[in-house]
């Protein structure tokens, strides 16, 4: 059943495309040009005035709270299967660790300076953006692939995912500071893409005996949800500045807010007892950070940013009650491990439309001078024998856009997403279910001991050693 | 034993309630001015100094430090009862959730501004501050309430707490940046107030089966303990500045320190067996946090932060020992199912009284420029045909107060909250007593199962499947 | 076995310390400076210029962030054993609150005024970057040391580290930002030196039944490996500024991100089974963060940063594969509970070797201005007669040190750090192992019972009543 031979051979691949890095990051990046010293000829004034933007890095405590989610939030948040939280809490790690370094280069790619990536902050925040659509996508497979293919996806998904976020954000101009269309539904496609590549067989479709929390795991889960809840706020505000940034952090704490307690009243409507289910408290709660996210800078006011979380808490739980079992029993057969259809496509779909709606309502009255901030594309074309330096960049459509043209190139920007998404996660999942890669038994599914050395010995120790001994302190 | 009925009532209602706060929201509330957009004919100089002042959100670390304490720290720290998991951590976010909604409204009344509330990030800071007060007294009744009756509660001590906060900081001018008597004290005596009402028949007043902890679960609690110890400091400075600021975390952080040594030399030398005891590692650890509430800005050197720490530390592990039990199997038969009362309540109101004897030696050679910005009430009068703003400000009893008459309404502020918490508990603890509430059986008490679809089957498949599997990888 | 009567007198000691440091802050420490409101003759310029500084405290984030890595990460890191988390998250509570207040006394020694340690942010910031080193100790000895072994071993390292660290950082002029010099060697030797010392007698060698992990409890120590991974670009940043900070938090990402790819790469290539080991993805992930510690600021470009990581990762899984086992089973019986030498002290002679030759290579041409900040003894001799003011500063071997010298003192401060430590753990363990201080049984090693009142009814009632109490609703 195991094959050693494949596996020291997928782990040495591991490590010489580490070293590859280390070579690629070798010839192709450096410091930033202002984290390189300054030589004394330089111009004093620039250099003190340098410094001084520089000193207090005041990004540094988002990009931490991003950091948190993606390596503490993800992972726990996947420690629910009641037998499958090393590879949840270690696995979430390696793969971030891999992509995030593949992330800085593949992103790179579209700011090159001389032939060279220059790297500040800014790359690592961009970075750990970029792991979070790879992590929802393996939240989608959880438990169904080994650590090689989750590595492989990482790898063609970070090239796709920067190739579609620069067309996004760079060529299109669309609105998307909470990433809901590049990260969430992006991440949440693909995965599904893939997993309805690796589909089981007919006779296989039902959710095997490991495919289920555990109290204690459900627990450890929590930590996840409520570590991506606090600093979802963070995530959605950490590219915009000043009251942009503001507005995004007031919008995403209230749409929370309204997502959790919608979440918790349709869960205990909707199942058999009217109780609480602990996987839409864990997830559903979170729908509100994603359905804000493309919207959270707008002037959608207290009242939108609540009515926005509200919906998406109803979305997300209806979902995981209906959408996701028929999605599995129907002639689909498409899994979806942690339900990001649920959690991040879903919402993600919603905050593209809300964001097509504003933005084809956004007047100047609105947005005052912020509005060509917010919406690049809708400046108006600069002549260019007056040479103002935006006319030098290009992008689709071209500049002095109208509200309702932003508007169309919004949802244009979901579509275009979702396309790219689903076509290559199905190349992907074609490539991770090619012969030559190994494939998950249906005994291996949805648990640690294939890939990790568990504390059987241990585990043995806790009920006939441990146990005995707290039971003697009893008697 | 289980009435469905009510509970889709329950639930249809809280869903109403949402729908309720998006309309409220609607009306009621818009971003503060700074937030909104500037048009084009603001006067330029001061857009582009509010944009720099706004830039960099100093606050934002301050807030998300609190976030944290407010939905890891209490959350997790409720985890303790070993079979409470699920509503510990998913009712305090539900709990969370919607009176931060309802706090941001009812603190907004008392500065609304043409009619709206104006929302800036301070707005999210003290809803957050006053959620924690309705958490403190959620820690009173854990394990003994319904979600519903949990709800009710916040609802009707967000109210209160919001008048009463209103009038111990901007009508009486009292000194409690760390909340200790606005927040700690008034959350713990209204969860005592209201546990007083609900307290169960005298035959019933024993601690039942499941009010006790498990291994596992005294280690998750731990995660709670410890995010709150470490963010205390962030809680009590956050409404502060410049050196009151760093002082207050100095103060903090000195203060929580003395009070855990102090905790396990107390816990152990007080215990049966001279051991360390899980309830005050969990709980007195942090009474130095709240002891120094009131007093961290002020000027108590390090030398007092640390004698506070280590007084709360005493006070509250003897607490623990003997005046819990006491309240219980007494007469009074009071249940205090986290110790609020040896957390929060004691070692506030000896917070509350060091900031009575602080302020009553405050003086102008101490202070200097700062004294009455730390007690606003101790500034002169300002002669009202000179036109100074401040005269136009209401306080009770007025400015000019010497020394000792701000050190007797700082006992003025700790008696009327706590008569206020206690008066709104006992009423509020009448409502949610009414037979149109449901009420706990006493067999349903500190379990999950009745309101939380637990993974029995799966729990069921941890000793019938998984481990057998481990056990077969052995043999 | 177990006496009370000497713990009794080892708690009213505790106390006594306890109250001892807080009569010494009395006498011995005060707000510094800045934080003392300032009187009305004070230049008003001045005033509001320190004010504007002071206000935001941007050191702030990092400190909370190195917070939670001392209070949360070395905590749940520890809590791997499976019957140890009540010791492991508790006594690393217990231990850091203590050693930050004698930390702040120790340090504070060497920067007094007037009699008097100035307390200041920084003054927290260099408590916990100290306390750390004690962790690092402890993680040496877990299981195998009673909580007064642990006090009196913290007492004693903070005072040679407080020496240690004065001797290299401000006599030396060493450059060590991360301190992997001063911290991770010192801590790590000097707790292996007191393990030597109380290391088992021959036949006791083996590690006992307790000492290994749970599935439960290895999910629960990756919180606190998690958290020292995203929050190490903090500890290694944060005693610099500027350009100098963020290539300290950019270079240690990407050690650390290099370090964990190899670490499971390699973790499965060199195990039996070719599966993931727990233990290595632990720790060894962490060591791209130790490796890179004292070079972080310096000119080792992204492509030096993830080198070494990838190097640190090699080293520490090889160091916990074979040395570990080697040095307890050979002739030396050395224990190493947490493997601090695979994570701690190898990495950081490899790290201190790396900053010899980056020093050793370091030109004003690469530099900068910014040469004479990082490696301050490099500055050119001050003629006295001109009065500079650093010619009153006493520098070991003064000023105008060659690069080649920088570098060869990079190495004496590694040799005398890791030779201090040794000397000064040899005598620790001696005090230790004294007759007058109770030494642990054999059958009490790697367990909480014997300190801690553990829920051992309430976890019969686990088994016995909760259980069942499921059962019955499944049935």
């Amino acid at each position: 059943m195991h094959t050693p031979g494949s596996s020291v051979a997928g782990y040495g691949l591991l490590l010489v495309v580490q070293i590859v890095f280390v070579i690629v990051f070798g010839f192709f990046t450096d410091y930033s040009k202002e984290l390189l010293p300054k030589n004394g000829t330089s111009n004093g004034l620039e250099a003190s005035h340098g410094a001084a933007e520089e000193k207090y890095l005041p990004k540094y405590p988002h990009f931490q709270d991003i950091h948190v989610m993606i390596f503490i939030g993800f992972a726990f948040l996947m420690t629910f299967l009641k037998r499958y939280g090393f590879s949840a809490s270690g696995l979430n790690l390696l793969v971030g660790a891999l992509v995030i370094q593949w992330a800085i280069i593949m992103r790179g790619c579209y700011e090159m300076e001389d032939g060279r990536i220059p790297l500040s902050l800014d790359n690592l925040i961009g970075a750990d953006i970029a792991a979070a659509a790879v992590l929802i996508s393996m939240g989608a497979l959880l438990g169904r692939t080994t650590p090689m293919q989750l590595l492989i996806m990482g790898i063609f998904e970070i090239a796709i995912f920067a190739a579609n976020e620069f067309l996004q954000l760079d060529l299109m101009k669309v609105a998307d500071v909470g990433g809901s269309i590049t990260v969430h539904a992006f991440g949440a496609y693909f995965g599904l893409a893939v997993s309805f590549v690796m589909r089981p067989s007919k006779e296989n479709a039902k959710a095997g005996p490991m495919e289920g929390s555990s109290y204690s795991s459900d627990i450890t889960a929590m930590i996840g949800t409520i570590f991506l809840w606090i600093f979802w706020p963070s995530f959605n505000s950490a590219l915009v500045d000043g009251a942009d940034q503001e507005r995004a952090i007031i919008n995403t704490y209230l749409s929370l807010a309204g997502a959790t307690v919608t979440t918790f009243a349709i869960s205990a409507l909707v199942s058999h007892e009217k109780k609480f289910d602990m996987v839409h408290v864990q997830n559903s709660t979170l729908a509100g950070g994603v359905a804000v996210g493309s919207i959270c800078n707008l002037m959608i006011h207290p009242f939108g940013a609540l009515l926005v979380g509200v919906i998406a808490g109803v979305i997300s739980v209806l979902g995981y009650r209906f959408l996701t079992p028929a999605m599995l029993s129907g002639g689909l057969r498409l899994s979806d491990t942690c339900g990001v259809n649920n959690l991040h496509g879903m919402p993600a779909l919603l905050s593209a439309i809300f964001s097509a709606i504003y933005a084809s309502m956004a007047t100047s009255e609105t947005y005052g001078s912020s509005l060509t901030t917010i919406f690049p594309a809708m400046a108006p074309v600069v002549n260019t024998t007056m040479g103002g330096h935006e006319s030098e960049e290009f992008v689709i459509g071209g500049f002095g856009r109208t509200a309702a043209k932003q508007g169309a190139y919004q949802l244009l920007a979901i579509l275009l997403t979702v396309l790219i998404a689903i076509v290559g996660g199905l190349f992907t999942g074609l490539v991770l279910k090619s012969p030559s890669v190994r494939q998950l038994e249906k005994d291996e599914l949805h648990k640690d001991e294939t890939y990790w050395e568990t504390p059987s010995e241990a585990s043995g120790a806790t009920t006939n050693t441990a146990i005995p001994t707290v039971a003697s302190s009893i008697s």
